[in-house]
């Protein structure tokens, strides 16, 4: 589908070319190494000094980078190039990294290992790792604040106050009923995870609606699914196969939801299927 | 010095509107009495649920809140009505707020009173300790993220890197030497509290240079003048003459620095004189 140029490009020029001109969508397997190459080549801000090791360590703990290879996606289905998105992706999982770390902590979870490794504070100490977590939310705002315009920044300020209520309620057994809580403890980066991309995109804001429906039931899915594997949550309240029940639901509505989206959603019908029949 | 209105204005009326057109600039203490009342009216996100109490007390701790009387100070200077830098300078003082919830927690300097108080930590627990610290760096970012531009939050971002790594250089005793340590842990914020009000009162990046040369001093003199009340770090490299020495040759420095600004700087005078003489 490659158009025909007069010029001397070279395939790579012509098959970039190709790309940016037609509009063939990233897989997510190409925008999660986007995603892994951005965080590894990450320039911390230098006054961190030592600090800078056990911030390095949190993020390059390997996770799935769910949040960022999402918040691509809904960039390119925009209309940008997924690149334009991976400051606000990389804020994300930032975010999610420091909600880790400081989760793991003796005082809270008191979690030793973390993704067959050390947890952050195990390696480096528990004051390090306050710090490594402290570090994280800072430099998730650095990036969310390369924008030309405070909106990216804005509702990554919003998901983190949210998260950090969730885990409030979590840790104190006071919330009200499970939904409230996996709204906030999950719910919320999720549904940033699309915010942030239609900031980073410029879609305007009266079109946001339908994207925004489309990021809420993605988080609602993916907690679901979580509770499936770990056999809790949503498995005890409705048993293994009510809870099944309840995420097939989540991801009907979920592709529901970009079927009203007037673009190529090719790719994320694909993350809405993986998010469904994920086994870890 | 009022002017003569031919209309029904009442006396304070006529106050204001002289303040307003006149440029009276408010006394350290009127803007202290500013900065408390936003503090205490202070909304924060419904969504921290329960975790809002620990945030609250924390914030409540009677401070000398210089930071955000300096910031509504220098926007005031700047030709800004002062309560336009509230946001930034209540944003300044929730990041300063978060670095002493997390510094007194036991992994760190295990602090169990703070003026006079228990600590958040050791009121709240420690893992209700651990998040308020986190909520309040997201809020302080939610209000810097108030204003029309990213710079307020650009800046706030960078200078809590600063001051995250000078804590990590502090608790790990591998800086390179004392005066790296403090430019980090105390500067970054005494410099942001002037960096944060040109933003706010919209000064052209090319007119911020001589105000960013006082800023620079004025965290030194606080600096040493915090080592002179608690007989350490410069007292003790230098002893109590060779600090205050030190000190008054940054007061002197801050007020040359004021002399190059054209504008009203008395009410900056007097915070520098304040600082320099301070007892507690």
């Amino acid at each position: 589908m490659l158009r025909t140029f007069s010029g001397g490009q070279s395939e790579t020029d012509l098959a970039v070319a190709g790309r940016v001109t037609e509009r063939q969508p990233l897989r997510p397997e190409d925008l999660r190494a986007l995603v892994e190459g951005y965080l590894a080549d990450l320039a911390l801000t230098p006054e961190l000094h030592g600090q800078a090791e056990s911030v390095r360590y949190a993020i390059a703990s390997p996770g799935k980078r769910v949040r960022p290879v999402i918040c691509l996606a809904v960039a390119e289905a925009c209309g940008a190039e997924p690149e334009t998105a991976l400051p606000a992706g990389a804020a994300l999982e930032l975010v999610h990294c420091f909600s880790l770390v400081h989760d793991d902590l003796p005082a809270l979870d008191d979690d030793e290992e973390r993704r067959g490794q050390p947890s952050t504070w195990k390696q480096y100490g528990e004051a390090v790792g306050i710090l490594a977590g402290d570090a994280l939310v800072a430099e998730a705002f650095r990036l969310a604040l390369s924008y030309p315009t405070p909106h990216v920044g804005r509702e990554l300020a919003q998901a983190t106050l949210g998260m950090i209520g969730g885990q409030y309620l979590d840790i104190t057994d006071s919330a009200p009923d499970e939904a409230t809580l996996h709204k906030l403890k999950t719910g919320c980066l999720f549904a940033a995870s699309v915010g942030l991309a239609l900031w980073a995109a410029e879609v305007p804001e009266r079109e946001q609606g339908p994207w925004r429906a489309f990021g809420h039931e993605l988080g609602l899915l993916f907690q679901i699914v979580d509770d499936i594997l770990d056999g809790d949550g949503y498995v005890v309240t409705h048993g293994e196969e009510g809870a099944r029940r309840l995420a097939d639901q989540a991801a009907s509505r979920a592709r529901e939801r970009l079927a009203d989206v007037p673009a190529d959603t090719s790719v994320l019908e694909h993350i809405v299927d993986g998010l469904a029949t994920r086994t870890s």
